[in-house]
């Protein structure tokens, strides 16, 4: 009897492989840095070799860095595609996985997966739609649940890179993302803080005005995202909003830009229900893929 | 036997009520200016009441202005809710007109009927999904359709209010959103344009620099929602992108803002299937509100 799914989180620079009963507890658990894709490829299916030789593995869920390609029809599925990562542009992570353990294996970005691991393993986040993940570290990535699954489309989303309004006089910083600029993840990535700053975003001290203008773009981002998903429920994760104060500046932010346009008791009154940090903590991604590997065995969907 | 089904386009300005059969083929339309709500509820009512008296209407569909309160555990469900326009303030449109007709009465907003009109009628759209229909006009609305239906969330998509970068050395106008000030709408409305240039939208002649400022603005509004959202297509409808040429230019742009990014063949080589003008040319939001009664008279959704 087939008990456990595997779930991989497949990061730049690291991959983090766990194995899982139906209820998410997790009874093994590795990490190793991203290398080649040959060798990382080879840790990853060797950690879920010894349960699928048993017969105990039912399913593996993989959340992937990207971007990737996330159509079932396309002859480039399950593929990490045109990533500037070396070694990585196009690359069968999926089907690699897949032929080698002979597993249904499901696949979503990274952000999708942390959105359906909040979603599904957090009760009070269960009945929320639409719903959305936000992480804000090396990078800034957006998953979105909508109608109960995840949203592929034509790519799939990257929220990450919307534009903000940005504010020459206040912030003269060209921003650090090398396609836009000055989109919300070149204004707002912890390496933007480090490069307009100087310093490392976790070196900088409560009340340096890094902050407050951290918490303008996040909150600007975020109204968009209200605006144009009109979610029940926003998960701030990453690095970056670990700094203590940031959410509360966030929500007061949220608020204040909308300018009371939309009357929600969401916004008005439970906005730290509203915005919340995840409550998976680090393994978002992971127990995202997990629960990916348990609707695709049960229902077939990958 | 009911054949026929009810839809109604309750706009700010005018309502437009049809009854269609269930290839969405109207047999009967009127068009009335929205007077006191009492009175013109009670056309639309009087519009559908003879058929309805023939057991051949078999439900109803509401495209609603906003705000509207979608949630159907509400005790407001179905209400126009904080309107500033005079008399219609929490009026229970859907209830009034359900219980008038004693029928099954379906009620979006009239973005999201705009956008699933256009979905259903159009053979070419039906596969597409996420699917945006955003409308520039006297304002600007978004409709969402995610994995199969409208999306409605906190409240419903507000994405004409998003916050779009305002290069106040170009464009020095402050913006015409009461709330907002320089939002989407603020800067790319009909007013907005009337208001920076002291002329209406559409006698602004071909060349003006309006054209080029508005192209600018509603590519980067959908580069957004491209991001945001991933939607295999846009309909992008409303008066002011009926001006010859601003599709084509908003085209450009859209490419231009993604600085290829997002590596779709969408988005390098179709874009002009990407982003198009309504099949359904003002009749989205009936139409939509048609698709909207007979989806409810089959299964039951609302």
């Amino acid at each position: 009897m087939s008990k456990y799914y595997g779930g991989i989180e497949a990061g730049g620079t690291k991959f983090v492989c766990m194995i899982a009963g139906e209820s998410g507890e997790v009874i093994e658990e590795t990490r190793f840095p991203t290398g080649h894709p040959d060798e990382t490829i080879q840790r990853a299916v060797a950690f879920f070799t010894a349960f699928e030789t048993r017969g105990e593995l039912a399913a593996v869920g993989i959340a992937s860095f990207g971007p990737v390609d996330l159509n079932p029809a396309s002859p480039s599925y399950g593929y990490i595609t045109s990533t500037p990562k070396p070694d990585w542009g196009q690359v069968d992570l999926r089907g690699r996985i897949q032929r080698a353990l002979d597993l249904p294996v499901a696949f979503d970005t990274d952000v999708n997966a942390a959105a359906f691991g909040e979603h599904t393993w957090t009760a009070e986040n269960k009945e929320l739609d639409p719903f959305v993940y936000v992480t804000i570290g090396t990078g800034i990535g957006v998953g979105v649940l909508a109608n109960g699954a995840p949203v592929h489309g034509m790519v799939h989303t990257e929220g990450g890179h919307v534009y903000v309004p940005h504010d020459r006089e206040r912030d003269p910083f060209p921003g650090v993302c090398p396609f836009h600029g000055d989109c919300f993840e070149g204004l707002a990535s912890g390496p933007s803080m480090e490069n307009r700053w100087g310093k490392r975003a976790e070196t900088l001290p409560a009340g340096h005005p890094a902050w407050d203008l951290e918490a303008d773009y996040i909150a600007l981002a975020l109204v968009n995202l209200t605006y144009s998903l009109s979610p029940q429920r926003i998960v701030l994760g990453g690095g970056v909003p670990e700094h203590a104060g940031l959410h509360e500046a966030v929500r007061a932010k949220v608020q204040r830009h909308n300018h009371a346009y939309i009357r929600s008791a969401m916004l008005a009154d439970s906005i730290d229900e509203y915005i919340v940090a995840p409550s998976l903590g680090n393994r978002s991604g992971g127990l995202g893929a997990i629960a990916m590997a348990i609707r695709c065995a049960e229902k077939g969907e990958l």
